[in-house]
């Protein structure tokens, strides 16, 4: 299926949504997720437009990882979580909801149930507290 | 926490244990989850004695999510399934059974549910099937 450059994430990306903005580099976009499964609920994209892991670039996948990982140790750091659970989804068979790879950042504390997407819509001044935790723990 | 070398992907690593194998590479090893959550499960590991991502190497996390990519495409071609879900946990509140990093690799049909871990194991004949469709899928 070819990239699809009106879906949401590309959106933001071009500056016409907005976004909670946790951290920017040259290669990937760092957020907060608007209809959060738990609360610190991040997401990771690529700047590349890629549809999914399968159609993802080398270099992109390394990119996104790696920046997946500074912003998992924020979480964990910035909103003192025991656990961080990533979830990658793709396809709609797996509840891939949005056509642009992004992976799934989720604090975790034990006993918590968890719901892989949210329901309800979070207003971004709701979120921003949230997002200033991780920001400020960004190593 | 320091690495646990007694873990049991440890173990597989060194030998010591068995496992069936879908790819391994210098820096990582695949293969099928002995508990699966659905047919199909696959684990990605580093070689990189890691518990989780927050301790990982940023170069370990690279060669981690390359080997996590070509499984994942070899999962979905070789299972002929529409989705695949990219799970990797940290920390006991988060899910993670295993003190060594790792990826699951998850094929997903539209309605199927999912547990996060299987709770019955299965024999390595009987994943042995699945695991050559996988790596005969490997590009």
């Amino acid at each position: 299926m070819p990239y699809d450059a009106g879906n949401i994430f590309a959106r933001i990306l071009r500056g016409e949504l907005p976004a909670v903005t946790i951290h920017e580099d040259a290669d990937t976009l760092s957020f907060m997720d608007i209809m959060p499964s738990v609360e610190g609920h991040t997401l990771v994209i690529t700047k590349e437009p890629a549809e999914d892991i399968f159609s993802l670039s080398s270099g992109g996948a390394g990119a996104l990882i790696r920046a997946t990982q500074r912003v998992a140790r924020a979480v964990k750091k910035g909103l003192d979580c025991p656990g961080v659970m990533l979830i990658q989804l793709n396809g709609a068979a797996a509840g891939q909801s949005v056509p642009h790879i992004h992976f799934h950042v989720l604090p975790r504390h034990a006993g918590l149930d968890l719901k892989l997407h949210g329901r309800a819509m979070v207003e971004a001044e709701k979120l921003e507290p949230v997002a200033a935790k991780i920001r400020a723990a960004l190593e």
